[in-house]
């Protein structure tokens, strides 16, 4: 099938999808738990099959573990799809409730965006995890996998599609693309598509953002800053700065620079570069900082680098303001924090960096849905409308406005006839029940 | 001062502007409303001036009249200001709040969305309304009136600015484009602007939405439907359309479509006809309709096309998922009712039409922020992500995630020497009340 008609499938059957009530829902996700049970033993070989291929073509070694899915990775993703059937729904939800007078009732609903666009690279857990996020968000899905993991993303998406087929879901609710061009071409199909979801590298990713007029969520760069405060305690900050560098270096929430205020510069960075040197963390300073400690001069160019790497930029910095402005200039709005033993600095800093994560007095590793607690994620957004950092169900949903009338026409309060009442409702719907059910 | 230059001092502006404590956001707008009234002679003098231009130039009658700022209106966008001093901070709400662990506290807190672009049409009482608002929500607002009203919103800018200045508001907080090429600037400035907010022609907001990677919420269409099913209470019907037909013509949420279910049509027509034939409304229909009453021949362009005038299109459909999907297909996910006795079919209707408003017995045309409750509103969006439907205040807040730690790395949670509680918490910032105060 063409890509086209792949996502007119998923926008018809979206109404019907969007509507299921929660037990329908939840009943489908049980039946994909146990098609992707059943479907085991084919989806574990085609993965078998992917990584030879990988090994022959000479991928990287991080790239085939990334690529592999045996029984461990499989009993993972069905526990997230139990944990997913827990949490309550995100769509129905009332967020107001208002009179606008007597027979006319005004209530704002959560419901699903609509038709969901995912581009992910090769882990194919994600297959599974996004899939699931959408069903429980009432969204229908477009899935568009790395091509190393081809024949495993294929046995995953026949397993849920046939489970979900056979739970009653409208049939075309997930979709399948394969090759570059579906990708190409899913860019302009804003009649069909609601919202794209590009998880990948940061040329991906903004090759995306500039190619489409259908909303993306995402994050290209994620150049994230810790912020060393004249009254940090150093152990702590140390502490903090290894793990936020060092604790998996390939991830858009790792440290990339280090701002370190002038008063507490000449005690911490030699220490920093000692902890830094132990690790093989190579680190590139300022002027300022080359008269402290010995590391490379960093050019303007690291200040809004993603290193990806053992590399850690280092600014000494004069004052709060100073580290404020560089993060809210130089930075990507992901994750920053500041190290101070100061409260009135920290909620400063909290209050005026531009970031969707602002932390205090922690590593900047915790910006993650599952560490936040939300269950699943279908990514981290650095955009500034909508949903912000771990993006969970809530952010796969949004609201409309339903109002409950009784023959009210506008001339009637525009000639003064009636007035409006606006009076605050219970959040609660009319005629009994949730949307759908 | 280049486009440029304002734009990024507004930026600079914004984290300044979006800690300020709700005290602080009321009394700037007090001193608004009274550098309004003191400014009161000099605006509508300006005002005077735009329309004798306006006269000279040979401007249509209505546009003049929206162009009319006189004592009346000054009093109405002096009281915009005081109810919007009594409504509550959409910044500081706490969403949600989660311990990770002990002493590692996560809180997702509204804030501003940052710098606002608002390009608006005629109305100069639109300017005191859309900074008031961006004031309220700790937004800086760069705005961008007609050209017709080019006096009177630089006499309503400046008394805002100066009064913003005397009450301590960060300089560039608001700033003031004045031409056509400040808009086409305005586009490539993502670096400084964060949404931009068109508000007027359909050509002009699609132009506006293919031309910037900055995020736009508005809308380009509104083809409003009204569909009226078998079990409707046909004087019910009739008033309602005629209200949502021809209480204002010229608006985004006036009915365009029709839509009207077989069973009822031959009685429901005749008297429709008569309805419209008494208040000049033209007919368009398909040709079942047109077996029915005489009228004009609808093309498949009238099912897109927002008449903004005395005409309306009208098709007859032997289902009420043929009228969802008539809507969902040429519709323009605005606003959309369904005229009805049967509650089961209401909901079904309200449920699955994707608009951002659904209406049950109800005029297309209370589709509006005031009527609403929401107090003003920044515009009207159809877009899916973010906000819906009229946009007040909460829909120029997003959220940040406040993490507050004492120390924790991610190293302890991934080899297991420590674990989550994930346990939530009161609904209450950490250090005692509101971000920035």
């Amino acid at each position: 099938m063409r890509c086209e008609d792949i996502a007119a499938r998923a926008k018809r059957a979206s109404p019907t999808l969007g509507s299921l009530p929660t037990d329908g829902k939840n009943e489908a996700l049980r039946a994909l738990r146990r098609g992707l049970e059943d479907s085991s033993e084919k989806i574990l070989k085609a993965n078998l099959r992917d990584q030879e291929r990988a090994e022959k073509e000479g991928l990287s070694g991080p790239l085939r573990k990334r690529l592999k899915f045996d029984g461990e990775k499989l009993r993972e993703a069905l526990a997230g799809i139990d944990s997913l059937i827990a949490l309550p729904d995100p769509v129905g939800k009332v967020l107001s409730a208002r009179e606008l007078d007597r027979g006319l009732e005004l209530y704002q609903v959560t419901c699903p965006i609509g038709v969901v666009g995912v581009v992910f690279e090769s882990r194919p857990d994600a297959l599974v995890q996004i899939s699931s996020l959408c069903l429980k968000s009432g969204n229908a899905v477009l899935l568009k996998g790395g091509r190393e993991a081809a024949e495993t993303n294929r046995a995953l998406f026949e397993a849920i599609d046939r489970a979900g087929g056979r739970a009653g879901l409208p049939p075309g609710w997930i979709g399948l693309l394969e090759t570059r061009d579906d990708v190409t071409a899913m860019l302009a199909l804003d009649r069909y598509i609601d919202l794209i979801v590009p998880r990948g590298s940061n040329e991906f990713v903004r090759h995306i953002m500039r190619n489409t007029t259908i909303p993306v969520m995402g994050h290209a760069d994620g150049v994230c800053h810790i912020y060393v405060d004249g009254e940090a305690d150093l152990e702590l900050a140390e502490k903090v700065t290894v793990d936020a560098k060092t604790q998996y270096v390939a991830v858009c929430n790792a440290v990339e620079t280090l701002l370190v205020h002038r008063d507490i510069a000449g005690a911490f960075l030699p220490r920093l570069k000692a902890a830094m040197d132990a690790r093989g963390v190579e680190l590139r300073g300022c002027p300022e900082t080359r008269k402290i400690i010995s590391c490379a001069a960093a050019t303007e160019e690291d200040w809004t680098t993603e290193y990806l790497d053992l590399v850690l930029a280092v600014k000494i910095v004069g004052s709060q303001e100073e580290a404020e402005e560089h993060i809210n200039t130089m930075g990507s709005r992901h994750t920053d924090g500041i190290i101070t033993g100061n409260t009135a600095r920290a909620l400063r800093f909290m209050d005026r960096v531009d970031s969707a994560d602002v932390f205090w007095n922690a590593s900047t590793r915790f910006s993650d849905g599952y560490r936040y607690g939300l269950g699943a994620e279908v990514g981290i957004s650095t955009g500034k409308l909508h949903a912000r950092g771990p993006v969970g169900l809530e952010g796969l949903v949004v609201y409309k406005w339903r109002l409950y009338g009784s023959g009210q026409i506008v001339g009637d309060y525009a000639s003064g006839r009636k007035s409006f009442t606006h009076r605050e409702l219970p959040k609660k719907l009319p005629h009994g029940g949730q949307v759908g059910s």
